[in-house]
């Protein structure tokens, strides 16, 4: 069994490679600048992870886990012409180096990219993983229809955001481990919990960040603490502000919408903490890492074999903050 | 063997349907919307007939049909967007009617749609069906590419443009029909040739569509003559003019594309005579539609299998206009 770190290095060094042709160098440069911006690479490893659960790691698990990291920045280069954001990981994102256009056709193409490395896979299981690897690529899709929708919305609720949240990023994570898994032959029982295993995990991890952008420790954090309430972004702590404030704490946060106040951040983060969002949150995070965690111990796996996993939630996702 | 117009009757009705869940429906109505405008579904049809050409229509050649069409309607809610278009079919874009970021997303899911139709494909010839469509999808996207370098370049040579041409329209007519023909079991040789067939008679139809362009009988073209004159837009004609043109007829060219004189269109159609790029574009066409005839002669099938092929070319490129 190999540990995240592990096997986040040897993924980096497969991955460390141009995934496209020479020319034309205006469509391919700036999809190669993208991936070259780097990031964590969590998704394609959990797919590695889901497969040694259970097995030793095929050759067919490195191209699925090469696609899935395809895919995702694929739909990190569409998401940031949608949220016209000029920075990705202190960098220009491609359309604000490269233009609209093409920043639209680089994300096409690593799309189609990413079926090519499918397409590698010799497995019995092909089809189901095209199944459910395209199952997963509308889902994403539709979560970020939804999370445009949202903004638009004035009132959102906290299922329709969890659904969101679900569809936006924990799908993708599960997946990812459902893949690796279904090459590593597991059984039904075993994909059910390990997919579930992902999902928890995933909304656990949001629920953290929309926490950490308003409460945490700005040395820690690494992002602008305050940045979410500044835009007005519909987070688990507004939408539950907004739902659990008695009358004139509501009116005071709807007030506090409508402007730029100074200490706007300050103002909204008192409220939170009246109406008892950040306990409420950190006990919401918790239930779905509890989750998660029943989830893996039905895995019908020795224990040992599960420890990556456990790592690897524990370090996305801390007990206390 | 079954006519161009009765398997476009046929497929129309098999396509007739939803191909995208409900909900959301913010996302999947604009992608249904789109659908909806119609179309010739030339490619799908070409699929249909290179199976045909060699066997009788698989189930599976249905699906692969299916995919080529959602695959073409993808690129071309991709490309109304980038060229800013506010009509296609004499209806609003999506992007016009929905907003960009959803046109951007009903694009990438119909994509990933595309490939759950090819995921039926149970033929032996699984992994080549993807490869080859893969490649096609690319090669589609890469001459959108080079489309949108040339309009901003100064000069663009004939071959470049040829180049474009056949990546942005003719790869993906060549490659139905022999997706068509994988599928139906034909051999390497009649590959070549079918996949030939139709990347000439491509070419040959884009000189033509300039062509009409620009002399046209506009109640017949069914498009505003002089309209790619109006936009300067770099076609097989105003290369080749300012190729070919002497160099007062070319100094009169340059000044005419930096105008917006009234005469516009008539006086750049007086030197394109003058050149004798009407006359040259003729032979242009004939010389591919020529190599296109050559390649179908040459597929070692029965001539009488042929027809449907021969009729779609003569439906398509004109031997005279």
């Amino acid at each position: 069994m190999h540990s995240f770190e592990s096997l986040s290095k040897d993924f980096a060094a497969f991955f460390q490679k141009s995934h496209f042709p020479d020319q034309p160098a205006s469509l391919y440069q700036p999809a190669d600048y993208f991936l070259g911006l780097g990031g964590k690479r969590v998704r394609p490893v959990c797919c590695l992870m889901g497969n040694e659960l259970f097995d030793e790691i095929l050759p067919d698990t490195w191209q699925v886990a090469t696609a899935i990291e395809l895919f995702h920045n694929f739909t990190l280069i569409h998401d940031d012409i949608m949220d016209k954001a000029p920075l990705r990981r202190g960098m220009a994102t491609v359309h604000s180096r490269y233009g609209e256009p093409t920043a639209l056709l680089a994300g096409d193409v690593m799309l189609v990219v990413a079926y090519d490395y499918l397409n590698k896979v010799r497995s019995e299981h092909f089809h189901r993983i095209i199944q459910l690897f395209n199952r997963t690529a509308r889902e994403v899709c539709e979560g970020q229809q939804l999370d445009m929708n949202f903004e638009k919305s004035e009132t959102v609720s906290l299922d329709a955001y969890i659904k969101m949240i679900e569809l936006k990023t924990s799908v993708l994570l599960a997946a990812s481990l459902k893949l690796g898994a279904i090459l590593g032959g597991a059984g039904e029982g075993n994909l059910h919990h390990i997919y579930e295993f992902g999902r928890n995990l995933g909304i656990a991890f949001q629920v953290q960040d929309d926490y950490l952008d308003a409460f945490g420790d700005p040395d820690k954090f690494g992002k602008q603490v305050g940045g979410d309430i500044m835009a007005n972004k519909k987070t688990f702590l507004l939408i539950k502000a907004l739902e659990s404030a008695d009358p004139a704490l509501k009116a005071e946060l709807d007030a506090l919408l409508q402007s730029n106040h100074p200490d706007k951040v300050e103002k909204v983060l008192a409220i939170f903490r009246a109406c008892g969002v950040d306990e409420w949150a950190k006990t919401l995070k918790d239930q779905y890492l509890s989750a998660a965690f029943q989830h893996l111990d039905d895995i019908a796996v020795l224990s040992k074999r599960k420890e990556p996993l456990r790592s690897l939630a524990n370090f996305l996702v801390q007990r206390d903050y």
